[in-house]
């Protein structure tokens, strides 16, 4: 099936060539003279973050003293992650090595890949590129953290190069569940890399250009080292559909429910989608409404650059809609992942201050529950259905990722020596590779690499050669990585059984106590139903204290560690139970 | 399509002319007697729970002085139910009519059926109803909870009515993911209510007879007042596949993988997927290991009640494993839903005492996620695939619950005047309704229940008329209804949180400050990473106590107010968090 295996020499001709269809940055530029003496150099791929997991996407390509580092992408917190807002890579090896690092390249504007940005350009103040739209979500984000003025930055179109350091990097036309996605063909001294981005590809794109699939076809002609593509679907089989597919869904909806308030909950990023949605209300005569403040946000900044076309009067705010009838009202909204803030789950619950369901009301889930969400979005379902709306779910969803067939569609587009599955758990990572395989890559040219992996390549090998520090640090409020294992083991703790504080006044001479033993208790039971317990427990532990204060004992670890013991038997015993036990001890001259 | 309309009389010559088939209990009951008298008995139907949540099924069917109640469940705790162990219902409204209550009638053996039994019998110590198996799994629970002697029970068959108070029951034969499963016929003095349990229509079960739909045709014909019909899969169309369908998937996964250990993971009680796995494992010439606490329990109980053949010499200990090739052994463990302590989840997390997961191991998710565990299953499936296993999860389960088109066969079969749908979420009841209109129920005939609705309902209407007192009851330890909202609410705070707590000491007459303020924190921050914060803390407190104190304020709540607002502004000043804030005072003379 694959044919090509001059890999090296031809990265070296495109990258003399440079990229017919965009006219820019043509000529020769440094690294081309390096290809030219060898064929045998080495670069590095160094994924930080976004292996064998969804979130948290930056990977550093290297080559001696020239780093550049693809999207820098935030996680959400996983559920042991308690009281945790969200999760950035640790960047400790771009600390160490910024005097190489040139600059970020974002692949598209969804927070798995830029959401880290303002946190770690604080520590690696270096210029980001990005095409127009996802650099307008970026700017945002940039303004909040008031950090417009210190960062550089570069819009830059697709089918345009750059160069960083030695490496040039291609943007390439993709299809995604947000506008302006990229992939990038970055020119290595070792070969070329195909990196996808998140991507789908859609032949009927609602907004701009198809996905190009001739420039990989070209890629694969002139020879590709190696291809980095996303795995998100790489379980599922088929084809994905087209972005249009829903708006048709969208005008059947309409059509059906012509009495009814339409309420429609999707993706706040999906600005193609909320064009569907405004182009059926405007055929069937509706006013629409966005609610929720992250879709706000993003339908300004793509009404701002052009992104989205919203047909005059069409749009009306919020406090307007009682000057319409219900039927003439389409409201789209956030929370269609059930989530807790959500506009959709607070009008669901009836704490939304401006939006009540009522009995006649359609909504719509223009959505699937990603994984972990399931419940979430269920039980607004059913808080909806409480309320007596209709309530849609089925048939009204595309993904933004390809599925397998798309995925080996690229594969035979570009021929790549070398498979780099990226962006998945590793279940995905895994399908991919076995897709890898079907479409004739060599096993041993398939690398599954985890975050933190250090991958040489070369134009005719692969290895993994050693480990980079990487890992979750975690935002709490204000606080970046103050709060580690420690203090999450705590919280778990006190989640699951409550506590039981122990307070002592001791004399400091005489040890003799002052005051207490006193015990309060907070998540463990109520105090007031059990009032025999407390007063038990708090004569099983003034009996240990004074056996242990009689024999002398003075030191404080000593007593905190009889109290606890004592205590944490005695619950044990009554309740089974394992409350966290915080003796205090005061002293009084 | 529904053309029955004397629900009432025909339940009198149902109840006259007994079961043909059972040939138990013939004759005339108490009340018949009562039935031939009047047209108009009003019966109450009155869920304690069930409704609108999967699980904690309990209801009540109550007439003058007789209540009999139907499956006594329990629920598992969600996620705001911070280490809550198990849910089980409030009784109090069996507490209040306890001499009322006949006995409990349990439809099959699953943990929302049967769970609450232990619990609820020391309250309500009434006999129990049930098939072989499903009292084989009751007896189970009573052992464990030192209970056998106390309760009465009696084993029931299928096609055997029993007389409670004025009610007779009929058990009828149906098919589900537990075997022995049972429908009821229960003849009331307002007419025959048909109680599917959870169901579905397997007409070439793994063990025992198929459901005996003639049975169900019969009653049709007779007349069924009301059909309260499993909602499950009320939103799936199509039928529910056979369980043996899993069987011919094992045949094949077993042909496949003949050089693997396969370890497969099913539910506990899925005593016919155990059996067909080994069924395939006797045909490959493997030896069995059943591994998981409540596996091996269920199936030595099934295989005690004769519910399970297992060939000689097929079933062999764990600690036999080592004595065999890996090809010879087929491991059959809980663990399918990703619960951390099972036994599957600790092997893939390497924890497990005596099994490792190793390259060529051929692992089987024989289930589907319940909604809820999405993520937990995803992440042991990865952890699986990281240890080398091969992993597989498609096609290798069938539900255990009627889908639409069986579900509309039972309403073709009963036709039954009133439908009330039972056991699922809202959004299920709500679909479920849906099929009993387009089956011919008339819409206002249609009743979706809430849990504590007091349904009342005689030959020719039914209403909602009261509502009784209901709700969860948390089980936490050995501490049965201990955990309230006030618990739930400090075990919340403290788990996103965590806490700071400050322990001062006043001298008792002058209020003057003895020692401290001291400030302890948990689940806050890492102390030792934040001295700083933590000692400019404790200032603020100081001052604002000094402050205070220097007012001569002397009233303790007062105090602890000032101190809680200090500290709490400051902190969220610092690090946007809220961490509970506990002032303690302690006095000395």
């Amino acid at each position: 099936m694959k044919t090509n295996n001059t890999a090296n020499s031809a990265a070296n001709s495109a990258a003399k060539t440079g990229h017919e269809r965009t006219g820019v940055r043509r000529g020769r530029t440094r690294n081309d003279a390096r290809h030219d003496k060898t064929k045998n150099e080495k670069i590095k791929i160094i994924p930080l973050g976004g292996l064998e997991q969804i979130g948290m996407n930056i990977t550093c390509i290297e080559y001696e003293d020239n780093i550049i580092v693809i999207d820098c992408g935030l996680a959400f917190p996983t559920d042991d992650m308690l009281g945790i807002d969200l999760v950035i890579p640790d960047i400790t090896y771009l600390k160490d090595n910024i005097s190489k690092v040139k600059g970020f390249v974002i692949t598209h504007g969804h927070e798995d890949h830029i959401g880290a940005l303002p946190y770690v350009l604080k520590d690696v103040n270096v210029p980001v590129y990005a095409t127009k739209l996802t650099m307008g979500i970026i700017e945002h984000k940039l303004k909040e953290h008031n950090m417009m003025k210190s960062t550089k930055r570069r819009v830059i179109r697709h089918g345009q190069s750059i160069n960083l350091g030695c490496f040039r990097i291609e943007f390439i036309k993709t299809n995604h569940s947000i506008a302006d996605a990229t992939a990038l063909a970055i020119y290595t001294p070792a070969g070329i890399i195909v990196h996808t981005g998140d991507f789908k590809i859609d032949y009927t794109p609602v907004f701009g250009d198809r996905i190009d699939l001739g420039r990989f076809a070209e890629l694969g002609k002139k020879g590709v080292l190696a291809l980095m593509c996303d795995s998100t679907n790489a379980e599922r089989p088929g084809f994905t559909q087209s972005e249009r597919t829903v708006g048709r869904q969208f005008d059947h909806i309409f059509n059906e429910h012509q009495k009814n308030r339409l309420i429609i909950a999707t993706f706040a990023s999906n600005v193609d989608r909320v064009q569907q949605i405004i182009n059926t209300a405007y055929k069937f005569g509706r006013k629409v409404i966005v609610e929720g403040r992250s879709m706000v946000n993003i339908i300004s900044i793509a009404q701002e650059l052009g992104y989205i076309n919203i047909p005059d009067k069409t749009l009306i705010e919020l406090d307007q809609m009682k000057n319409y009838p219900p039927e003439q009202i389409v409201l789209i909204t956030t929370g269609s992942q059930g989530e807790t803030m959500a506009a959709l789950s607070r009008m669901a619950a009836s704490v939304h201050r401006k939006v009540s369901i009522v009995p006649g009301d359609t909504v719509v889930f223009s959505s699937n529950p990603i994984p972990g969400n399931e419940k979430a979005v269920s039980n607004v379902i059913n808080e909806l259905y409480m309320k007596g709306a209709e309530v849609i779910y089925q048939d009204t969803h595309v993904s933004g990722h390809a599925c397998q067939e798309d995925i080996k569609l690229i594969y035979a587009l570009t021929q790549p020596k070398f498979a780099i599955p990226v962006h998945g758990e590793f279940r995905h990572l895994k399908a991919h590779a076995e897709l890898a395989q079907m479409m004739g890559v060599e096993k041993d040219h398939i690398i599954v690499m985890e975050s933190g992996d250090v991958l040489e390549l070369s134009s005719d090998s692969a290895k993994i050669t050693g480990k980079v520090h990487c890992g979750d640090v975690m935002v709490d409020g204000l606080g970046v990585g103050d709060v580690g294992n420690i203090v999450l083991r705590d919280r778990q703790l006190l989640s699951q059984n409550g506590l039981l504080i122990v307070v002592i006044t001791l004399e400091k001479y005489t040890n003799q106590i002052l005051a207490g033993p006193d015990i309060v208790s907070r998540g463990f039971v109520y105090v007031r139903e059990s009032e025999t317990l407390m007063e038990d427990a708090r004569h099983v532990v003034s009996q240990a204290l004074e056996n242990c204060l009689s024999h002398r004992c003075s030191d404080w670890g000593k007593i905190k560690n009889v109290v606890r013991e004592a205590l944490g038997d005695y619950v044990w015993k009554q309740t089974k139970r394992s409350p966290m036990i915080l003796p205090i001890i005061m002293e009084v001259e």
